[in-house]
């Protein structure tokens, strides 16, 4: 069983002392304590070993400064659900509020290339009632002698025009601890005119040493992709290993499974999830339509698959959409093909907004059956 | 190239004889004469062989009795789309209409257990307005020593119940070229109060005898699920093996695909492919969310996640869906954990017709958005 | 429990009186007598359920006419390895002998062509010593539109070729029962001059159908494929059905997983599970290299991937090797890429001698040292 | 097309001078000149776009200062395989010659856990005449909350040890670019009693900044893994990153890829890829038959599975054994399930022995073989 308790509690305390000597008091018991110092708050843990089937955890919660008592055989301790957890886990971040039941659009380049192109992407935005937007400067290439994106370079520009057309947040691919400097002298420099929700793709999703160093700070909130090759609990315990550190504000990205079972889809799209992590989870759920469909093909009902993608993850209630769009697709250095251009996005803004009404209809229904229901049951 | 000529033409027919004439004046192209006799119609067909790239289409198309031309490098010669295709592809049966455009709900027994269980699901469709079902006699199981359904002991009973509660089809795998005997047999032996959709389950997607034999007939349209460890194309391979011997009232199944990536889903959901089966064929696209996902998992906005997955499939255009219901799940000798409760079924046609809606107004807003995109592009 | 008594005991009999009587007195235990009658002996199983528990299994073995006594949690309940089974399985086929000891290889026509290749093939495998081949009349084949194989028109040119060269055994898959009478009349015709081993491809390891069909005979020996996208423990069962139904002259042959993780091979290689067959079950193991490989690469020692297979499977203790060779494979209708010429058969037999010789030495060798290690453990 | 000039080409020389004044004289060909600054040598590369297609390869190698002319769509331009190229790959590290002929084993424990069990390994190991092993000391974990491995604390006594015992090459996993001073300072500071090759583990394969730390190096060889999830093709670009700063003393390993088709097996076992790797590759391939198969199951011919892989991987042609032995693997830390047992390494040994002849015979054998098939080829 393992004991969190209440954050920044003091060792000399008297509650603290309280709880140490009841546990000392135990038959067949031992513990071990255990500190995360993040950078605003230090988390206590304590471990209890032996016989702890006996322990009540509801007694246990009610020791003083235990926040939450967890068995062990929970997984995803810190992020995961917990039969009778409500602990708060919404958070905002520079005006922006993410929980499990937000709905929020990242559209953008995939990657940076010209400053005309930046600006046209986010005046396009600004225009649609938009404020938030994915921008690539550090692009992971699956060959050494791609384009790799232009890295700090660009950062200046990027965040200066985000200030500019309003965009309060900004999802950025990192793929080294660096990375996280850069961004923040780079908003430090320009006079913080955005926020950064730092992205750690699917190629890094148990490069566990980078999530540790993302882990560790709490300026920014962290986008995780689910890693492509692994497993979906995998993936959760990577999530995990940034809420160890002590950043809890992780949103989790499905972005597709890299299988030939998914052609001609670039990936088999993994949508059916959106409502498995947040059964498993308290994490808000963000879909990648655009990688895991991966190419502009029409169904005969005229729709792209990249909406009909989208419209699927937004009626299981997904919160966040991360798509590509492009001010000249022909001329995007990075996965063109796959982007929708900026006449587009009014269309793809009423599409999700019809798919989105219908997920709030079905919540509100079963919200409805739901004491009948289990009356029968 | 393939000339596909007019039903039933006649060898004798004048036009025939002139397009033959035609086919001897050419240089350098050979070709080559094969009939499709099907129950109803026989099918004609002329390869053309050689230098086949100096043709124009549209002349060949042209020329007398002549119905399709196509190039042989089109894939599912019968049931794809190709380019400017329009010929119909709707059909009837039983008075129940199936196209890419319907919506119809085959709600039922994953295995056919006892007769009250199936009068008691009857009763239940017909109280919510349903005339679909689905009802399994012959099981195919992966342990030799499991229970195979009751074969055609049961079939009087279902079909005369079904009768009595106005059900029109039956969705009903198959797995032997004798069963469709069999429920020939039992429907005269009843007074054929039903009809029967022979289903090809994934095991025996590429069973291409059974694909021959159910082919061969046209009493019976056909429900093919998707093969759960071949590529797509491979499985709409499959479905050609049925027109190419004479059925082309085929519904093409996703069921999900084979992979632990899908976990804790029994399969990996695979409903992103609805629009690309609409866009490369002509098929009505049925979605089996209880096989796909396989069970009674719950999101906390308090739905289950096989509803989520059939309004994934709907918002995105699915035409039929087979789901189990079971009037006792536990007492199920199949898949009881994944089945849904009668007193679910009011709620589960609520919850369809909110994605269906939503996919209506998806495909007007699209339609209403074309021009201008267009004349943009 | 599973009691499996002597082969065709009758019910009159003092043994089997004697045993019911027993069983009728055991108290909070049911059973229920289960026949399988094949055509040349009447298998008879005895299932006891209820608290079985406190049954001890050696006990039950002493009884009058038990020739088995199984727990139900044990997998593959003949063909299987179950502990202290010394149950003999090894069997003969016109003067070929099979077990988990020997190594046949089965080389051979992937699909029959014309007389004359078959010819040559046959002349080829006499000279260099091989009595047993491979030969396709019928084809399953992706799609409906390809070359599906000569079928039963080419069985009598076959079976006498094979006669005038010594073959003994023709493993040729089928894809439907009415093949096993097609060929039992051809053989009978042209006067028994060869065996038959009846091939079941991957494509219908789960056709139950014909497994039974194919289980119900034993006249042939079967070779069954392990299905491309299911688990091995699925297509063990799958094997099941063929013993279940009668028949247990049954070789399991490994073939590859239809993954693009292979690639650039057509399937990635899976014979590290020959030791895994061996160890869970009692059936010979064939390796297929050439539809595992699927194609004539070249390392840069000089030897081909398929021969780099092939070795692997033996080094590891394969009992029968199916491979494809050709004539003149540019002229093979089906899979000719892959195959080898004739010339480069005695550098595979060979190469297969180096392998097996090593096989052999490292089973000497273990046996060797494990007394010892046995002492120290 | 890509011109690779002598290393450490002066810019300044006649040469150097005289090859862009051919090259500015080329009509429709621009170039631009790409400098790789390794710590020992700087590489310099000519890329010429434009109507390459024109101009002949051979004649572009005979220009002064070039070394390799490379046509664009070759992959892996400096690792891979090009046709005629013959330049030498094999290198030498602390004594030991690393190439695609050589075999090495590297037993030794997954992860470091006591002095003492260290020392016995290591004690082991010199006392079968050995002089490679495995140590790993930063251990990435799927979950945050289990052992990371003793890190840097552990170095300096693994290094005397390894001294003590004269082993000359340690293998260890580093998962960050810091692990690299760590171990060059644990290294210094105990008198550089070993080597170290620097792993790369199936997580990160595509952590490319983690690649391009350990490429810009060239003090240490690497031995980079195969990522478990991604195409052979993918890794083989993670593999050309290390190249592509620098750091061409690179081995590759395979370990087994991720996928339930490899039940029972922890991966399914991929050294058909061996012979794969030496024909599009000049690297030393290294087999990891621990983690591929994942555990002690023994075939009734009494060899362990593990044994069996690695007698796979060798017969084929693997220069490289990595596998996890332990003094006690019922106290490791890590994968105490799949180690070997320190009185089985003479075992090992001599069953490696035995394939490795046979590898060596059937190599013989090809080549005696060999010019009378090209005469009749």
């Amino acid at each position: 069983m393992i004991l969190i308790l209440t954050p920044n509690i003091q060792e000399e305390s008297p509650e603290y002392q309280l709880l140490i000597r009841y546990l000392d008091s135990l038959k067949d018991i031992e513990y071990r304590i255990h500190h995360v110092q993040g950078s605003v708050q230090r988390l206590t843990e304590v471990y209890l070993i032996g016989n702890t089937a006996a322990l009540s955890r509801d007694f246990m919660k009610s020791l003083p400064c235990v926040e939450r008592a967890l068995r062990v055989q929970e997984a995803y301790r810190i992020l995961g659900r917990h039969g009778d957890d409500d602990l708060p886990f919404d958070f905002e971040y520079n005006g922006v509020a993410f929980s499990q039941d937000c709905l929020h659009l990242f559209a953008g380049l995939c990657a940076v290339d010209t400053p005309e192109h930046v600006e046209r992407m986010m005046e396009a935005l600004r225009d649609n009632g938009q404020s938030c937007t994915r921008m690539g400067a550090y692009k992971p290439r699956t060959n050494p002698y791609s384009f790799q994106g232009h890295g700090k370079q660009c950062l200046p520009y990027v965040f200066e025009l985000a200030g500019k057309y309003d965009i309060k947040i900004i999802a950025m691919e990192i793929t080294h601890e660096a990375h996280i400097d850069e961004i923040h002298e780079a908003l430090e420099q320009t006079g913080n005119p955005t926020g950064v929700m730092l992205q750690i793709g699917t190629r890094n999703t148990q490069n566990f040493e980078l999530l540790k160093s993302v882990g560790r700070q709490q300026t920014y909130p962290v986008l995780l992709k689910r890693g492509f090759g692994i497993t979906l609990n995998e993936s959760l315990n990577a999530a995990e290993y940034l809420a160890s550190e002590g950043n809890r504000h992780v949103i989790f990205a499905l972005r597709g499974m890299k299988t030939n079972l998914g052609d001609p889809h670039r990936n088999l799209v993994d949508f059916a999830h959106v409502p498995v992590l947040k059964r498993l989870t308290r994490m808000p759920v963000c879909i990648d339509p655009s990688h895991s469909v991966g190419g502009r093909h029409r169904s005969p009902d005229g729709l792209l698959d990249v909406m009909h993608a989208t419209a699927q993850g937004i009626i299981a209630g997904a919160n966040m959409i991360l798509v590509d769009f492009h001010p000249a697709p022909s001329k995007a250095l990075v996965d063109g093909p796959q982007a929708l251009r900026l006449d587009e996005l009014p269309l793809f803004l009423e599409d999700m907004q019809i798919a989105r009404e219908a997920y709030l209809k079905r919540v509100a229904l079963v919200k409805r059956y739901q004491p009948a229901l289990l009356n029968r049951a």
